[in-house]
């Protein structure tokens, strides 16, 4: 499971998921929960501190605890218990005030949604970090003339920077996508067993909590699953969005193409026995991360037909697979970046490559140029027809204009590919400034 | 495949997505393309007016165009085709600048977004009635007490309308965050083949063009799909709320719990041969729809990996999978409005229900009050035997209190779910509260 | 919905599906029953007789029976009140008999496995045809060299042979399964309400009705589904299989690589404004296909956990599903064939392309000729030197060899593909061979 | 991510998929691949042995190969360079032979291969468990009455035994179904970089390599997945069937049903606030495996598009995810022997909840019985009154026919569910035999 855990993932994300970090942000929880009750009167303040201590993940046995899930059903009964045990130790009096009056479920899905509020400061931090590459990659490539392709086959000609402005809009799309659903995702899970609040979970006390986890208030949303699962939704778009950026590359990589470079460490990606490849590995992880998060996100979907107030399966299914999607996008976005910030672009085969179809990527320009003096559908019809005898002949479509002297004055313009670019570069301009702008604001 | 039209689906969305209203769909960016065109000078308002009058669903040959899909592999091709012979046979000069500029995936992705737009505020107006059934639902149940289950067990006495309340939550966060991804995903699609542009499509066309559609104007997003996926996501989502309420009403309706039913209509979830049946019909419906959902959703997540410019695959199977999703939401809405609007509800199923266990689920209530006599300890000691005596000898666990004669003062009150149902009624009323403020801001 | 009918299915396998194709099978199912019901004198023949002569399509008001499924919650329910109507026009006695000890899922599950049954013989055939165009294909081009390709880099050379040779296993393999499964899958659902049979569905009866519905018998499987589940398995795989192929022809088709092309037809995949394009018209609905069919296989395996003797929406989400995977695989197998069958495979260009790398794919055939005279590090040594000097000079490998005189006796045959095709031809053959005697055995 | 290892997982299969036991795998087909090699004649028995001698996993640096994956792409790659190094340290000769012929995906194929045949013989031996304790418990409870419910209404009464043979049958059918598809599973992958095979890797060392380890001999599957993906689609089928499993127990143990219960481990499934709980634990693991099952195998379904001779983050995707199908299939498959041999059922209470409807579930028996004298339709109308009377006056239907004096003369036994329980015994001693013949066949 794990044999490739620096191929797909990211070491820092794995890290924040390990048994002891989960168990360490339970135990925040149950402590500062203790120290909400303390704030509003409930419980004393000696207590509080008695169970603030002794929630430290130093003292808990993990492997005994994992062995007795399997009776509780999750890990917050069990490790309640071990707690309540070293705080007996330390103080009989305040381990009665142990997890008062909050419910297993309190606690592990408050924990989940403070891993998730570090994740996404983390994930925030590092989707700035791919922006800004992209940004760079962008205005360095805005005129990099290049072939665009649509249905795998060339087209007509774009910028480089065309393509990567796209690249980066999508990232820009689904940061403010995660951004406007925080408000709704990371809350606080303190309404007792069935969500109905009880004296021990006041709504000072719950109120207290919110504010020293830096949460916001809730009321239970214990079977009511929606932000957990539009979370996980905006990962696996996220994660879509890296694999078009991985596809693009590993496509351009491609021998015969050969516009686009994976950065070359030591070893990487080469062959001792075919010293000509270069292969795509760090688009393989990104491409098999956007493979695997779908389904990942299919689940949590199909986890949401959660009964009652709470559920026998569906909360389980859960917990594992929103922490497999945040690795996963962990793994996808640190790859992004070294993907980006490493890119090795070939312009002068970009340049080789507009000239492949022998400028047939330019029979609409001459059409077009013919229209005037012909009209439209006999333009088309020459055109067609020197295409097919270019396509016969191997010859340049040019050459055959010219052969067939066909008049057209500025012939030489209609070949060239910064003619035939469009809009790209005004396009990419415009999208770097609206980014920039973005970011200000 | 439509034998169960009236079943899953909401008819008003099967014809918004009828073959005929999607061509018409495409007919009119074709048409206001034009005029955005002629309003820029780019083509004659006379030309713009014969292409517009061309753009009629009804000239169409739509079996001839489905044929003809097979050849170029997409809609837009052969209604290009079938629409410059139409507009020739009114004015030559007109047809030559029909879908001028423009490529088929303009048309199509716009003509969807169209359509998306229409169907957006379809969803809306009847999340807004569900909601104002739901609202009804929980005011007037926010003090029907009923026990709250957890893992399919009797837990603790809630109120009916506290589960509600958290239904009604649950497509609040949805309808809010549907609401917000509205900007990226109502966004016009027209760059031509590339997504560069051309003097056809000019800034100034492109914008005309947005303001007649009443779309956001955007740059290409031919193969950069996270705004469909996003959306597919949030129509996810909401089938999965959906889906939970029904879970809830389809186990409530069980013969043995008995508490809700839904609306009985002549004949409808009735047995001739099981007179005593109450199917959750309308529920099933539901349930189906949340269980096909998911798959979908990751349909369109692992599409996202499209290549270059355009797609060949990647592109075209969004197409049927997004109008089934949107189609699976029409008839789930819709049927969750009926379900809501018609509940009925047994308040009196429900206080039997709460003696089930012959109060066993009062059992904490009565440590609790021991606990300041005894401690905690000994309390939950005695209790526990308690219960298991109740058990054994099938007695009420207050029977076996009077019995051993354990003295507390206020022993009825804590066999009384309205003194064990937390802060219900409270929780609701600020629910309730929320959510009207959210409605009128 | 259906716009695209013609592009990602086939006319035949959506007639099987139509309303009227389904209820004609429903009413098969009823009719067979009451012929059984007379064959062990349960009833008489002549009331059997008024059944079948019933039991005709023609009679059925579809529109009605559409409404009315709203209320029963499936099509059984409505249909058999309209068929008792009909009969009891016909005569009243025989009415009693219609629908006899049978409940709903009965009927629709049978019915279903009879379109099974029916979309499996016509999947079958088809399958031969595709088998039949893959060996023509393979042997044709068993010795046609080409590049092999790893990681979408140029690796070693193969004869094209060799790949059509692995794609012809796997849709082999499928088969086989597919056979497999069968006896499990064609088995007639006619157990009564609950699933225990009744005196009217007795052994005899049901035996009699297996018989003549050429199905195998079985016990209940109403909420045990693994059959329908692993049917549809099958089918995922099949289309997982054929958009290998599609992908792969795809990609060669590439306008750098332009190894292989669909068949051309008039106007297919052409563009009017792009006239050197060769658009995968064909592949890109099988590859739209292949992404659909994974999330529809995991919706019918969610839908498994089917509640008691019958489930509320578990068997209602795969009415739709089963139906849509066997329509696009019908889809799938029928464009597959003709893209076979029509593929246009260019050997010059495959030849070509062996040269793009300018002999570094022959690389390691110089570095094993050298091991004997220099061991082998000194010669991988050499040789990767050798590598990179032809790369920074944009030589060929063999010239940088001559000028550095490393002396091989044979190195021109070094450097020729039919020389490196390692067993690619007589692999190709056994295949051919293993596949001719699995189809006669 | 490991937290809930001894929960959702079983600890055996965990160990067999450990980081070290997958490098042994991949080290024993190595030193297998030299042997195989040696007994050809194509390599030294000398050189075979020092190779065989340094594959042990001890000798391997773990952490470091963990690392280098990045660059390489899989675990072969840097795995053979430690090996290398490791026979070069005895003997430099031998080490020019390791992985002789071979790629990485030889390797990395063929050791899952090997752990998938260790698992499946660990699987089959669980599946035959759970098997026989099946048998058992229907064979103990084969007249064991309890009502059969649809649409979780009540419906008739069936025996407890009928339910669960419909699981057994499930089950053996997949093992069936599992067993026919061993054959084209369990292959070799040995034929090179491009799968041509060559001259270390000819038809006679595949065929000794296959040879001794006990894999059919196979051509290249390296980009044509589909024995992989239905591999996965039978363990999904199982996890579906083991699924509806727990779906039928942990609806039967809802406090209102309470039939049967998980068996009763200290502090299993308790709650020590609320002691009348008995939380299905064990069902909601299962239940959470079957729900994350169906997201996975359609990762696999949807990976299988791999291109040309091996794929960029196809391949990739399938190495965790084939994995965490086994581990979930085994930890659903030993947690279902753990629910079914410690299943409790209390026969009294399925008594009970038979008479819940006061007779109404047998109206149709009444029905019946009146039709002789009255005719269907007036018998009918007859007892749909009554049931309405029972229903208004919460009375029993048999009082309500005593009170209004219908004269049947059997009527106790029409109330009867001994009576009505269908052939429920005949069918389960039926698929007892079946079972057995299948199991000695």
């Amino acid at each position: 499971m794990s044999l490739y855990d620096d191929f797909f993932y990211s070491s820092e994300v794995n890290q924040l998921f390990s048994e002891k970090e989960t168990i360490a942000f339970m135990l925040t929880v149950e402590a500062e929960l203790a120290a909400a009750q303390a704030s509003t009167g409930l419980i004393s303040i000696e207590n509080a501190a008695y169970i603030k201590q002794a929630c430290n993940v130093d003292f808990i046995d993990i492997p005994k605890l994992k062995k007795e899930i399997r009776l509780g059903g999750n890990a917050a009964i069990p490790l309640v218990q071990q707690l309540m045990k070293i705080v007996k130790n330390s103080n009989f009096e305040a381990s009665k005030y142990v997890h008062y009056g909050a419910t297993s479920q309190d606690i592990i899905d408050t924990a989940s949604v403070l891993q998730i509020k570090v994740f996404i400061n983390w994930l925030n931090q590092k989707i700035e970090v791919l922006v800004n590459e992209l940004v760079r990659l962008t205005s360095t490539h805005k005129g990099t003339l290049m072939i665009g392709r649509t249905l795998l086959q060339q087209a007509k000609p774009i910028t480089f920077g065309l393509k990567t402005a796209a690249w980066l809009e999508s990232i820009c799309r689904i940061k403010e996508s995660l951004k406007e659903s925080e408000r709704r995702l990371l809350v606080l899970q303190m309404a007792g067993a069935v969500g109905s609040q009880n004296v021990n979970l006041s709504h000072e006390v719950v109120s207290k909590l919110a504010e020293s986890l830096e949460l916001n208030t809730s009321f239970s949303w214990q079977s009511n699953r929606d932000s957990f699962s539009l979370f996980a939704c905006n990962l696996g778009v996220l994660s879509g969005s890296l694999g078009k950026i991985a596809t693009d590359i590993s496509l351009l990589m491609q021998t015969e193409i050969a516009e686009v470079f994976e950065g070359c460490a030591l070893g990487k990606g080469g062959s001792s026995t075919m010293p000509h490849k270069r292969n795509p590995v760090t688009c393989s992880a990104i491409l098999a991360n956007s493979k695997r998060t779908p389904g990942l996100v299919s689940t949590m979907l199909a986890s949401m037909n959660q009964e009652h107030e709470r559920s026998a399966g569906g909360w389980h299914a859960e917990w594992e697979v929103l922490t497999q999607l945040m690795m996963l996008v962990g793994g996808s976005i640190e790859k992004s970046i070294e993907l980006i910030a490493g890119l090795e672009v070939d312009k002068n085969r970009m340049l080789q490559n507009l000239e492949i179809t022998k400028g047939l990527i330019y029979a609409e320009n001459v059409a077009f140029a013919l229209t005037n003096t012909l009209g439209k559908s006999a333009a088309h019809e020459l055109v067609e027809k020197a295409c097919k005898t270019a396509l016969e002949k191997k010859m340049h479509l040019k050459d055959i204009l010219e052969e067939n002297k066909i008049e057209i004055s500025n012939l030489d313009e209609l070949f060239k590919p910064e003619k035939s670019k469009g809009n790209s570069i005004e396009i990419v301009e415009e999208i770097l400034r609206e980014t920039q702008s973005r970011f200000k604001g």
